[in-house]
C-alpha cells in the first residue's frame, strides 16, 4: 500500500495535502484524467467507429474504449507505479479482476458504449479508487453534458462543485426507478429483466427509466433525480466510483439480496433511503451473472 | 386561416419575410416562447412542487405545467388572435382537441412532467404549428441542456443551428430503439408494453431506452442518436413539433399499423428509414388508447 504522499518522496509532483489526506493527489489526477478522456470521447462521438462485440451481440467495444483505457492506465502507472488496476477492456482481454488491499484503480473508460456507438449523448468516464478494499473516491464525467461527479470518503459528493443530496423518498408509489438491461439477452434473462420492471410498475412506481449508462444512472440517483437504481449484470468498474458518490450524497448501496454490497457480484441496488432499497430487494427476482472475480 | 403577414397589417411586429414564407414570424415567436418557457421550467426544476394526478397515478401535472401553458397561449393569442390552440393542460381541463384547417398551435408546456417532478433532467417544451391540417414547423427546447430543436417544412431541421440528419440504419440487429411507458398501467397494458420490448430485444436490437420524454426521445431520433421510436399512449402535443423535425431530418413518421401517421391516434412509429419503421410495425402489438379527438 502506497499513498500518494509516498509518491512525492520519489520526486513526483503533488497538489499538497498531508498525512490526513493521503489520496488527495490521486483524486486530483483522476479528475484531470476523466476530463481529458471525456474530451477524447466527446470528439470521437461524432466520428465513424469500428465496433466489435464481446460477451454478446449487445456487448460492444470500440477503438475509443481501448484508447481511453490505455491512456488513463499509462498516466496512472507512471505517476503511481505501485498501484494496481482493474479496468473494463483489460479484463475483457484476460486480466484478472481481483481486488487486493493495494491501492487499486477501478476504471470504465467509456460507460455506455452502446450509446457511444449510436451517438446517443449519455456516455461517461468512470474512475474509482480503493485501498484496503475500501472505496476512497470516485470520479465520473458525463462526456457530452460536461458534468463532473466526484465523491471522496468522508468529504461529500459533488456535481461541478454543487453538493449532491439523494432523495429521501421511502414510498414506491412516489418513486422514479432506474435500471439497465445488462449484456445477457437469452429468453430467460429477458423474462426476468422485464418481470422486474413489471413488478415495480405494478407496485405503482411513477416510472422506470433505462438510459444506457449505469454510472450516469447512479449519478442521477446521487443527485436526487431518481429514488432507486437496481441492476444485474453490471461490473465493478460501473459501480466503484458511483458507490462512493452515492454514499457521500447520503444514499444506500446494497446487494440485491438486501445484504451488504459485494463489488464483484455484478448486481446492486442503490437508493436514497434504506427503506426504498429494501423494498426493491424484496420485490425483484435475481438474474444470475458470473462474478467479476470468477472470470 | 390567417398567415403571420396578415397579423402585421393589423399593426403587429414581424421579423420580416414575404408571401413566400408566411409562417416565419410564427416560427420565430415559437422559438422565443420555447426559450422563455424553458428558463421558467429550469428554475422550477429545483424548487418544491405541488403535484396532482390526471388519468392515472403516473399521469402527473404541476403548477408549472399550467403556468407555462397559460403563458405561451396568452402571448400567442395576443399576437395571433385568429389562431387556434390544442394544448395538454387545456385539453385535460375539458377543451376539445380538434384539428381544423385554421392555423393551430399544438403545445406541450412541460413534456416529461414525471421527470420534472423528480428533477430528472430530461424535460422539454414542445410547440408545433399546423395549417390546413399540415404541420408547418416544430420547436422543442430541452430545458436543462439548453438544446433548441427546430424544423420547418421544406427548410430542414436543426439543433442549436446544427443541421439534423437521421440514422440510415435498416437492420434491427444494429439498432438502438426508444420507447415510453405511457400513462395506462393496468396489468394487460403493462404486459403488452413489456412484450413489445421483449420482441425487439429478441430480434437482437442493440438496446431499448426509456428516458421519460417522448419529445426528447423523438429529437434523439431526429439527430441520428437512435434508429427508431415507437409509442402507444402519447398525444398530439407530444408528436406535432417532433414530427416536422424528424421529417425534415430525413426520417419517417408513421402509424403503428404501418399506415400514414394520424396525429390524433395516440400512437406512432418514427425511424430513420422506412425499412426500420416497417419492421417495428410488424413486430409490435397494439396497445389501445382513446384517440385525442374522442375525448
Amino acid at each position: 500500500m502506497k499513498p500518494c504522499e509516498e509518491e512525492e518522496e520519489e520526486g513526483r509532483a503533488t497538489a499538497g495535502g498531508g498525512g490526513g489526506d493521503p489520496w488527495k493527489e490521486c483524486a486530483e489526477v483522476a479528475v484531470q484524467l476523466a476530463r481529458r478522456a471525456g474530451q477524447i470521447i466527446r470528439k470521437a462521438l461524432t466520428e465513424e467507429k469500428q465496433v466489435s462485440t464481446k460477451t454478446s451481440a449487445a456487448d460492444l467495444v470500440t477503438e475509443t474504449d481501448h484508447f481511453v483505457e490505455n491512456l488513463i492506465i499509462s498516466v496512472l502507472k507512471e505517476k503511481f507505479p505501485s498501484h494496481r488496476f482493474i479496468a473494463e477492456e483489460s479484463t475483457a482481454a484476460g486480466s484478472k479482476c481481483v481486488l487486493t488491499d493495494s491501492p487499486t484503480w477501478i476504471i470504465d473508460p467509456v460507460d455506455g458504449t452502446c450509446n457511444f456507438v449510436h451517438r446517443f449523448p449519455t456516455v461517461a468516464v468512470s474512475i474509482g479508487f480503493a485501498v484496503n478494499k475500501e472505496l476512497e473516491f470516485g470520479v465520473i464525467y458525463h462526456c457530452t453534458e460536461e458534468r463532473l461527479y466526484t465523491g471522496r470518503r468522508g468529504q461529500g459528493a459533488f456535481c461541478n462543485d454543487k453538493r449532491l443530496q439523494v432523495s429521501k423518498e421511502t414510498d414506491i408509489s412516489k418513486a422514479l426507478i432506474l435500471t439497465e438491461i445488462g449484456p445477457k439477452r437469452d429468453p430467460a434473462t429477458l423474462k426476468l429483466f422485464l418481470g422486474n420492471i413489471e413488478r415495480l410498475l405494478k407496485a405503482q412506481a411513477h416510472g422506470v427509466r433505462v438510459i444506457g449508462s449505469s454510472t450516469l444512472a447512479l449519478c442521477h440517483l446521487a443527485s436526487g433525480a431518481a429514488d432507486a437504481y437496481y441492476q444485474f449484470g453490471l461490473h465493478c468498474w460501473d459501480l466503484a466510483a458511483a458507490t462512493v458518490i452515492i454514499r457521500e450524497a447520503g444514499g444506500t448501496v446494497i446487494d440485491t439480496s438486501g445484504g451488504p454490497l459485494d463489488l464483484m457480484s455484478c448486481r446492486v441496488i442503490a437508493a436514497g433511503t434504506r427503506e426504498m432499497a429494501m423494498f426493491i430487494a424484496q420485490e425483484i427476482q435475481t438474474i444470475h451473472y458470473q462474478r467479476d472475480d470468477e472470470n
